[in-house]
């Protein structure tokens, strides 16, 4: 006989353990979240891009019943939050920099009279002058945005690697091309949302919406200018974030704000349209990218030039911008590079992190010109790129350590689905014509970049009952990371799901962690959690083996319970052992806590460095019809292979590739933020056209384990990696169809039109 | 220069750090708490001290509008609970063993609904016959209420150490008398209150007022038939447990149950009629002592036979009637000591666990006992004391180990300030006569009894600005355990107790601890602090020393910054240092946790063993007026001295002693529950009387520092020890003030004026 263990999870589809609690209407979003006496929030914005605030009357405001507070920014601190520029007030005063900005604040009994409160507040604007292109902001003769920043020059990047000339010099083909991208509102199902409260000692608890609760908890005590020590952040349920809720927006900062002023509890959630407003879209950038490449398809140099806009206040921009700037020279073999990026201020509302963080750009001007040149060399452009791809083991221009890589895979695999090599597209009758188009990209999994620590700690806890709590301070936003962490510590301490549970982080629990983004929690927390789970098993088996009177070597674990491996009816159950291990001499519960922090740099100034533990890649291949009346460009078929080193949870990566790949498309041909003089007019989901069913065809993808020796069980991150090649597979599919290059997205149908019409001309010219 | 360091508070007087959210009204109790959808619980009681139930119909009260749910017996799961007999069901089904007991719950949108749909359940009862003295349970024709329970025996002890028998012969002088002690209310300013629910993932969350988290979690598991991890209990502020609150009320047990079948938030908090059926209160016990002494006062023989009535169900009380039988023994150097405790059922409301837990019974009848010896031998009680007092070093006749003592240093205190051996209390005129009497008594400073482990665990995490938080499953029912946890750590680590905080008990958050009790938490979670925090301190050391470049040893700590020793102005602040510890390579944020378990044992069957890490030690001296026209008795001073090992926070072993004090004066002379066929007719403040302002004298006190090895610090508890001299003191000042020796508590002015006239009546006669 031999005992029976649980059946590992890992590596099957396992549906996410939040679940249940999401589709029975359970979970607790925080605009779902009520407590006794709370007060609803409303936030009033400024009408206009650029204007000087003349006067301030909230006098009919506060007199309105039911209105607590009404706060301008004279009642906020002087204190000027950001990430790398602190410039941005929590609520504007003297001057509003972008239509949107947070002017004053409400607080009120009900949310309608908070709202008709808004109405009240009498705000006096001299209009000003307002730059809303970089290229004008960059004159020197446009009005200064922020002070001190000549030219509106928010970060400049600037590097060269090899000799950019040099390559030049060996190239057979150089192509020059400028490609312009735009800003995509992360579209996230719950808007952002906080509960503030002040508790009995004074402090500020905040239950938010957010990827990262030490982050914001850093951000809140140094915005509201109190210690980091007073302030509790407690992540609610998050419904999406995409790069959006990082610490870019000032939901939680005035949230904060009100509470600290009433001494209540207040609740200030977005709805669509002030999310909209006031949310962290894409950066929009525009780059100008020269090639060099042999007639072989080598890449022998590249030059790029980009001019970001990052709005009124940089938030992350500059490392998005960085990002757009160098990350994608690491998936091929290059030697000779150069980036030149600049990063403007408008009058714009704010850009920033979204998923892909700035990769999504740079590649869909790479692949678009990888395509334009491998066709005028005669080459494939999958081809191209297998040829200069990156290999396992080695090391990028930029010093990126490629320990794994199935970028080469990825491509066949994605290539092979839409069967690239074997047949053209049978174009039909009438006006439709269809193309293909493939893309190839690559991302991190982690990042060293905001400190010189991309870690993770993990708390695995053994309950008298045998079962299992984690704690850890990474965020799960709806990607997984509850589950993954579940996944694990069931695996190593093979349990069933149902014995483990996961706690969501809360700054006064759960050890201190940077959060979700660059892909890292897989990786940085997946491992701390195996260590952690690794550490509890120890704890259990030596004192098993006391009880059971064998050493560990011959115990074996399995059902809960330890046993002898020769003798399996000599067993303890979890419980038992968890119970004696405190009720003994010396003893103590099980509780054990582990952190693994990646074994890479920070790059150096020269933006030189191994800054992440692992990379992921990916390859897409589309199918495209596009109509040449109506100019509609409909994606028929799509294969996205997705490298996450190995797939702990098909499923869950599975959903990732899927909605990377629909927001691709609705970036790539739907989305579109129309701005009127600085204002966002479309902010809403019956205007800001998100991809519908009908506008995706059947989601295909498949992944390529490639194994990371530095990923747990070989596991790299599977959340972005997926969005980058959608929108230049679908620009190379459209050239394909109907030979016409769209260099500036959304492709959308008067794009089409108007260059076919061009093209008719030209030719009848 | 040298850098300044921060006065510490050890020794000092310190206010509570719970003590502003207290008196500002923002605390929580239980009784504050209010989430959305809150229903409010209420419980039917018996009426019966005895009956079956026949019938059963709650349709008239689940058809008012409001209510929610209507719970009995039927509804309630088959698990029994209790201490170390599983004999209770949350709500009675078939039969009702004492007179308030849990019969039917409601759960309505407002308290008003649930009161009123307590009229409308319709239950039909046959009364039975009650048995409401231990005596007449014994009796052999007496009901039995408990099967299996022959003679309604709950508990039986029996143990003889040396030879009574040898010990009697040695005797110069013996005495027997025969002693009652009744039960005593515990009166917390905040009845018993929890606020259930249900979260998203289906856990059962609870907030209670609890000297025990943990336990409170394990019940609730335990008689709700769940997993232990699917329970989270967290602590609300409590007002005051003196021992009720550890596991022997239903309030939580209902609360839960409500919660789970309503699937809402559900608040019950007891009224304080409610509160008096369903807390238990203090052991009442008779107490037959026959003691043996030499001429020189030389205690040579002990037999003691105690009869206790645990009224329904058993709860604690078997352990509360085990310190009776056998803890006074170990105060005085005795060798020949016999106990015979039986624990009986009655139909009476439950008795149970109270501050001095069985040593009040006891002590009252030992002192008294002494008092009246001494007498007859021409000695000052107080020397016999003194020449029968256990000394540091020696082992008692039970095992224990008795590493500090203060017992001498305390008579002496006590009854140096009331000028004992100086002169007598003038006697004024009229009929008022004064009187002086002193009781010595010891307590336990933790105990090995739930089980082989007597320790805690404490968490202490350093955040980013440098700010500490400490977590600890140690109840703060307001003894001042967060107090004595933050004056620790901040000692350890120099810092002002502003940087340091407590969480409130979370079962999920918290290591695991046992709770409040024994005066158990100042010495073992003090310990386990110490051993946190300078583990704390030496993570920050040691980073300090790579950073500054200097060795550990040349480093000092001051000020919230480590510096260097002969160059101060070399330093880092916490702040930077813990910023540091996470931003490196391999770092991670400071949280250390220790744990620290007694050194004790478990007593053997023979009770035998040292089971406390330290024992407490406290003398008592008042001075009473009794008058004897009314027989009132009016304690008009007082000196309680206390053998606190080290006085941590003087200001709280005062509030500590002097609550104290006037317990045990309510207990002598005021409080007394009045029992009508078995229910509770003042179960309010109006009639059950404790002591008001004008019925207590100044309250005077002092420490004696006994310094325990063991102690954090050299300091023992703190909470218990001063309650117990307190009813014998005052007896045996009665005594020496007319002469007349009341051996059943409470001494009421009917008891004084008929013995009174029992003495004038045999003089006459």
């Amino acid at each position: 006989m031999t005992a029976a263990t649980t059946q590992s999870t890992l590596g099957h589809d396992t549906p996410q353990v939040t679940a249940r609690a999401k589709v029975t209407g359970k979970a607790q979003y925080a605009g779902d979240l009520k407590v006794a006496g709370m007060l609803h929030g409303k936030v009033l914005r400024s009408p206009h891009a650029h204007a000087r605030i003349v006067s301030v009357d909230v006098s009919e405001a506060l007199a309105l019943p039911g209105v607590r507070a009404v706060l301008t920014g004279a009642d906020a601190p002087r204190a000027r939050w950001g990430v790398s520029h602190k410039e941005r007030r929590i609520l504007a005063e003297d001057v509003v920099r972008f239509c949107g900005e947070e002017v004053a604040a409400v607080a009120a009994v009900t949310e309608e009279i908070a709202r008709d409160a808004l109405d009240l507040i009498r705000i006096a604007y001299e209009e000003l002058p307002a730059v809303l292109l970089p290229e004008e902001a960059l004159d020197d003769e446009a009005p200064i945005i922020h002070d001190g920043r000549q030219n509106n020059i928010a970060h400049e990047i600037r590097f060269e690697r090899g000799s950019v000339a040099e390559g030049f010099a060996q190239a057979d083909l150089v192509h020059e091309a400028t490609y312009t991208t735009h800003a995509q509102y992360p579209g996230y199902l719950e808007p952002m949302g906080t509960l503030a409260m002040v508790d009995p000692e004074g402090r500020l608890v905040v239950w938010t919406s957010t990827q990262s609760a030490f982050l914001a908890r850093a951000r809140l005590a140094a915005a509201l200018e109190r210690p980091v020590s007073s302030v509790r952040v407690i992540q609610a349920t998050t419904g999406g974030g995409f790069g959006g809720k990082i610490v870019e927006d000032a939901n939680q900062l005035v949230a904060g704000l009100l509470a600290l002023k009433t001494g209540k509890p207040v609740r200030l959630v977005n709805n669509r349209l002030e999310d909209f407003l006031a949310c962290p879209t894409s950066l929009p950038e525009r780059i100008t990218l020269k090639l060099g490449m042999t007639r072989d398809g080598l890449i022998v140099a590249k030059d790029v030039h980009i001019v970001a806009d990052c709005g009124a206040y940089a938030g992350l921009t500059s490392e998005v911008m960085h990002v757009s700037a160098m990350r994608s020279d690491n998936m091929h073999r290059l030697n000779n590079v150069r980036s030149h990026a600049t990063l403007v201020y408008t009058h714009a509302p704010p850009h920033g992190a979204f998923r892909g963080f700035g990769g999504t750009q740079m590649l869909f001007a790479l692949n678009s010109h990888i395509h334009m040149m491998a066709e005028q060399l005669g080459l494939d452009p999958a081809e191209v790129h297998k040829r200069n791809a990156i290999g396992a083991g080695e090391v990028s221009v930029h010093g990126w350590k490629v320990a794994s890589t199935g970028l080469v895979e990825c491509i066949d695999q994605a290539t092979a689905a839409l069967h690239w090599h074997e047949k053209r597209p049978a174009q039909p009758d009438g006006p439709v014509r269809r193309g293909r188009g493939m893309a190839a990209a690559m991302h991190v999994s982690g990042n060293r970049t905001i400190g010189n620590w991309d870690g993770s700690t993990v708390v695995v806890k053994i309950n008298e009952d045998g079962r299992v709590m984690i704690h850890s301070g990474e965020s799960d936003m709806g990607q997984g990371a509850a589950t993954m962490l579940t996944q694990i510590v069931a695996h190593e301490l093979d349990l069933p799901l149902s014995h483990v549970s996961v706690m969501l982080p809360d700054t006064d629990v759960a050890p201190f962690a940077i959060g979700s983004f660059a892909s890292r929690v897989t990786i940085v927390a997946g491992n701390a959690a195996i260590v952690a789970a690794r550490k509890a098993k120890a704890r259990l088996l030596d004192l098993a083996a006391i009880l059971l009177e064998v050493p560990v070597d011959q115990l074996a674990v399995g059902n809960a319970a330890i046993h002898v491996r020769e003798a399996p009816d000599r067993q303890l159950a979890f419980a038992d052992i968890a119970r004696q291990h405190i009720w003994r001499h010396g003893g103590e519960a099980i509780q054990v806590s582990a952190t693994w922090d990646a074994k890479t740099v920070m790059h150096d100034d020269k933006v030189y460095g191994n800054v992440a533990p692992a990379y992921s890649f990916a390859a897409q291949a589309v199918e495209v019809e596009v109509d040449t009346e109506t100019g509609r460009v409909t994606v028929v078929d799509n294969f996205v292979s997705d490298d996450c080193g190995k797939a702990l949870n098909p499923m869950a990566i599975h959903g990732q590739t899927n909605g990377a790949t629909v927001q691709a498309i609705g970036w790539a041909l739907y989305e579109q933020l129309q701005l009127e003089a600085g204002r966002i007019v479309n902010g809403n989901f019956a205007d800001y056209t998100m991809p519908t069913a009908d506008a995706v065809p059947m989601l295909r993808g498949g992944f390529v384990e490639s194994n990371d020796p530095n990923g747990p069980y070989g596991a790299k991150g599977a959340s972005e990696t997926a969005i980058l090649p959608g929108a230049p597979a679908i620009a190379n599919a459209v050239y394909d169809a109907i030979g016409v290059r769209i260099t500036d997205l959304p492709i959308t149908p008067e794009k089409i039109l108007a260059a076919l019409r061009r093209r008719k001309e030209a030719a009848h010219a």
